[in-house]
């Protein structure tokens, strides 16, 4: 063992992840680019000023957190499974396939099902 | 080299993935255990006959397919995420994190956004 391993890919989601999961978006923010293309259901987000705000649109509903996967694919990828816990559901898969460049998330493509989240009730 | 190795739960989730996409229905639920669970968006699915009649329910509006990722997590768990085409998107993600025991799946987390299959013009 002469040196410690480099900052892997999946250490910069997982550090994103428990950051914007914790309410710490300031944090997290400091693992995203700022030219990252995020694919959202519905809509694309294009640069990291979009991509925050569409974040903190959601992370304030978050009650909790199940992880159920995080696996790195290759050396620039990141797969992520979990299921948020809001007030409507704990029980609404996301998942998310990250693209790592030179330490920074450049892409998510994201999916959730918008219906399971939408409040009880809602039209 | 003495032995080929035995077939891993990558195998089985590709050789499954391969074969309903492709609108083989047979094949793909050979791959399937009897008391297959799969959470799906809005509802449960318990056994494989109920899991074949959900998956017969959306291959026939499959036109296509791109594939983003195929990825083992241990030896037990399969995380897989692609774009099926339909007539009214290409552009909405699906995962799915399969649970494979025995050479068979025995459990299939399914995330996708029902809003983004949706016929255009539905309500």
């Amino acid at each position: 063992m002469t040196a410690l391993p480099r900052t892997t890919a999946l250490d910069v989601v997982l550090s994103y992840h428990r950051a914007w999961t914790s309410g710490d978006m300031d944090r997290a923010m400091t693992r995203v680019a700022e030219d990252i293309v995020c694919r959202a259901p519905g809509q694309d987000l294009v640069g990291k000023d979009a991509y925050r705000a569409f974040l903190a649109g959601f992370a304030p509903l978050l009650t909790g957190l199940t992880d159920v996967a995080g696996v790195a694919d290759g050396d620039d990828h990141v797969l992520l499974f979990y299921y948020p816990h809001t007030s409507t559901t704990s029980t609404a898969l996301a998942a998310e396939r990250f693209t790592v460049q030179d330490g920074a998330i450049v892409e998510n493509l994201l999916v959730f099902d918008r219906l399971s989240f939408a409040p009880p009730g809602a039209p």
